[in-house]
């Protein structure tokens, strides 16, 4: 019997609850939005007692099914001041699915000012002062916490970003090797951990039983050809458990909306230095590895462990967006100072998307030369100390700038966008524009037909189908994000007609339903009509729907520029 | 006749227009407002080249009027985001309004990255480099522009906080004796002046004729009775003169509402030691002097000289609001260190309110201990140089909030609230809330009503009476801020009957007019729509016209609360 968890801090103290409507049902991205819609006033600060941090596994998280192991964590985001899911990889997801957690909800605030850590067994919930943890990095923490609870336990934990409620800190998951790799990175969430004086969950799912099948044969059939199609497509089979998610940079490059010099240009000249193809290279020499996947049952594969030149373990979990963050944008063209910072965010617990594109500001503002790596890290060396520069860096692209002065600042409701320019990929414009999660790929991932050609064909650098494709890709991955499926599954949704009948025939199987694929669109909408919702009462309107003034500059090499009215922009939401 | 001067600071030139509709008749906060609204995109960045700088006398201004020479200076703010009047003392707008200037409207942004000082006199507009003022205090500024352009010249500048493009910096105005204690203080409009890259605006009327009266005989009739009126109110005839603003200190103490360590306590039992009446003594034994105006012509007078221990000149235009702000939001009782710390804010170009407020936030945080003078002191004077403690705390209390995460934060749109805790004085916190200026007194001072009495009774304690209170003060403030006069004449208007028709009068004989009392009335809604519908569009609702959380905590002594619900609140400009 699935049950919702509530953890208050303040008295650090524990309920179960059973799941009723308005939750009964949801899973993911929709339990998260749903709870902090129903439960969290719009207009609170973030940081206070009456925000709340959700965590949820997926519909099908838990279960044998492909690729499901992902966690949607929510809250009021301290970075947007808007509501927000981020959604990760690594071990903890699949075990609160089999304990029958179908939600954690993280409230209150202690007085005290003490770190705690939560352990979560089939026994129940334990509070432990963090004494010993408090100010570790998460690489440490995930090691001692493996160490004193077991190697193999599920972990969530902040690092120092988190500690000091630094507005762009991110949540950390071990991976199957207890490593931080993986992250909940946009957003802030992780200050919002920090708030709650919540330094790491620990979940344990020793002796607990397989998750429930209603359909036991039927849900069996269903996730073996589930698997198949996975491993049939291009990408989810082939390119991404190769090369990583670094594939996209010459892909992109190659597209011209590869953002560079803070979104001057959309090719760098480098750009080879930092493919996936030159990362695979090196990690066959140096004895890395690639193809792991974040969590058990994954079969695509698209982690990987990437050494120093000395052939020692520098960071995992290393993606495009990262790369790109702190490669091109940057003009830092040296793959193990980018791993280095990639390794030093996932330790501090800093989205290192907004990592990248504060480095763009600061660069922009004349504080770091532009490429010049060693400056770079030095920079980030600051967060966890005293040093006050941590304070400003830590808190993202919008705040660096407004404290330089600077106003070339790519972000949307303050948060930096992602890899690809939206005057070569107009598409991701209008996601990033629109999103309720603020500047953001994942949550309409137009990239897929617009640049890889799944699911059609659309022109990237004219304006025409585009609104569509963003709004149905956002309607499409809010569901997919309540599965606990990775999104990289989409491509092969896009492509294949039998992936998304079989998805709904697994939902169905595993909890005795009768759902269609209208459903799953009717989830989608019922999730953006909850987010759309709280911004607007947040204060949200649609002015904030935009993208910087200075995307109307014209971006080599196509010369496009972000040519959407306010008025085409403004259909996104309509009639949602 | 009348002209708006133009100033593009990307080519160094200008140009002259005729005043014709939309601005045709209209005075400072109006034209400012109106201006905005006309000419800048609500969206856009405020210190990018989009954003205008805009000037405004009053339209009484620079005739024989009392208390008549105040400026507007409008833009978009770079604090809170939406749109701004600040209103400012000092030589320059009866000298701008003699020259037959209306507005001066500072646009564009040069590339060069180098500061300009722009000269207007009867002969014309000259652009100077300003090499040698860049990295000045305004102390400094207007002496050596005293000392070059001749004494008694009218200068606007900005210290290094506005250089830097802090979002709190002011803008300075030259007292009769050349001092910078007058200020555009509050939303940052010193940060749009530096991204202009205007260091100074120098005016000089030197030949100017007189204004023009429509009809003289019935102009001076009516100015020779508005001076009597103000004369003959105890507040502006006697209490301001005698003590200043800082009158306030023990009269709003009190009242148990001068907020104490950040909002606490409604009462701070060393106010005595702040207070105008201690002042006024030390300025005796010191030989400072009371009783001076901030523009010739002003019969309120309630400037002063303050010396420190040593009877050397300190600070003036030394005000209710920065003492308060910097003493008891803080703790700090020593009235020569909130004196010295007004004075480095005056020079640095920094709103002394914001800087109070913010102080309470880095206390909060624990990086200055509460009441500790000199480390307050100490971290004053880092805004001017390289350490960059001085770009976070130059950014205002909701900025220094996020950097430390402090979520104890008195602000409404990003603007920290000053000297009136809205639990007991429930008619400014109506204002704070509501003023499309973000958290400001100025803008519906009900005060005046609630605790002392001006313009009826009214209970502060209660929610009673206070939403119509405010509504129509709000209302006869804009009108106000667009004539030229003093907020300092609202007491006498509020008690005497025949005030308001003295100022219609006044204004009719001066362009030849017939307008009525509800044509000010008119006037003030007009501007406010301007107002509230750029903001609007900037993206603000009604979300952000709230108090922060914590004031819903009772109060002491009075243990009130902040009681108004939202709907109470969003009645506010229903049908403006």
């Amino acid at each position: 019997m699935a049950r919702i968890l509530r953890l208050n801090m303040a008295e650090k103290s524990y309920v179960w609850e059973e799941v009723k409507a308005p939750y009964a049902g949801l899973g993911g991205r929709a339990m998260t939005s749903r709870l902090i819609r129903q439960e969290v006033s719009p207009t609170c600060h973030p940081l206070s007692a009456a925000n709340k941090l959700v965590l949820a596994p997926g519909l099908l998280t838990g279960a044998t099914v492909a690729s499901s192991g992902r966690i949607s964590v929510g809250g009021k985001s301290p970075l947007t001041g808007g509501i927000k899911e981020s959604n990760s990889g690594g071990l903890l997801s699949q075990k609160l699915a089999r304990l029958g957690v179908q939600a954690v909800v993280v409230e209150g605030r202690p007085d005290d000012g003490e770190f705690s850590v939560v352990r979560l067994t089939k026994d129940g919930v334990e509070f432990f002062p963090a004494t010993e943890y408090a100010g570790l990095g998460n690489y440490e923490t995930m090691a001692r916490l493996w160490e004193r609870f077991g190697k193999g336990v599920g972990v969530m934990s902040i690092g120092q970003a988190g500690e000091k409620r630094l507005t762009t800190a991110s949540i950390h998951f071990a991976d199957p090797w207890g490593r931080p790799g993986r992250a909940a990175g946009r957003g802030g969430l992780g200050a919002l951990m920090g708030s709650k004086k919540l330094k790491a969950l620990v979940v344990d799912d020793k002796g607990a039983p397989p998750v429930p099948l209603a359909r036991s044969e039927e849900f069996k059939l269903a996730a073996h050809k589930w698997a198949k199609i996975l491993l049939a497509h291009p990408i989810s089979g082939q390119a991404l458990p190769t090369y990583g998610t670094a594939v996209l940079i010459n892909i992109v490059n190659e597209a011209g909306a590869l953002p560079t010099q803070n979104f001057r240009r959309g090719r760098f000249e480098f750009a080879e230095d930092l493919s996936g193809e030159r990362m695979a290279e090196l990690i066959k020499q140096r004895g890395g590895k690639t193809k792991e996947g974040c969590h058990p049952g994954c079969v695509i594969q698209c982690s990987q462990t990437y050494h120093d030149a000395a052939g020692n373990y520098l960071t995992s979990g290393f993606e495009y967006e990262s790369i790109w963050a702190m490669g091109a944008n940057t003009l830092i063209r040296n793959l193990d100072e980018v791993a280095l910072m990639d390794r030093l965010c996932d330790d501090f617990g800093l989205d290192t998307i907004e990592w990248g594109v504060t480095l763009g500001v600061l660069m922009e503002g004349g504080v770091i030369p532009w490429g010049d790596g060693p400056a770079a890290i030095a920079m980030l060396k600051k967060v966890p100390t005293d040093d006050v520069w941590g304070r400003i860096v830590g808190n993202g692209s919008a705040f660096t700038g407004q404290a330089l002065g600077v106003d070339r600042i790519p972000a949307v409701k303050r948060q930096g966008l992602p890899a690809y320019d939206p005057r070569a990929e107009k598409g991701i414009g209008l996601t990033y524009a629109t999103s309720p999660m603020g500047g953001d790929h994942t949550a309409g991932y137009t990239v897929a037909t617009n640049i890889l050609g799944c699911g059609g064909q659309a022109n990237p650098l004219v304006k025409g189908g585009n609104l569509k494709l963003s709004h149905d890709l956002q309607v499409a991955t809010a569901a997919i994000d309540s599965t606990g499926l990775c999104l990289f599954t989409a491509f092969a949704v896009l492509d294949n007609p039998e992936a998304l009948p079989c998805i709904v025939d697994m939902i169905n199987a595993r909890y005795g339903l009768a759902l269609t694929a209208d459903d799953v669109v009717s989830l989608g909408q019922a999730v953006l009509r909850d987010e759309v919702s709280f911004n607007r009462d947040a204060g949200f309107t649609t002015a904030q729907d935009r993208l910087p003034d200075f995307f109307q500059e014209k971006l080599p090499p196509h010369n496009t520029t972000w040519d959407f009215s306010p008025e085409e922009i403004d259909q996104m939401w309509k009639g949602l």
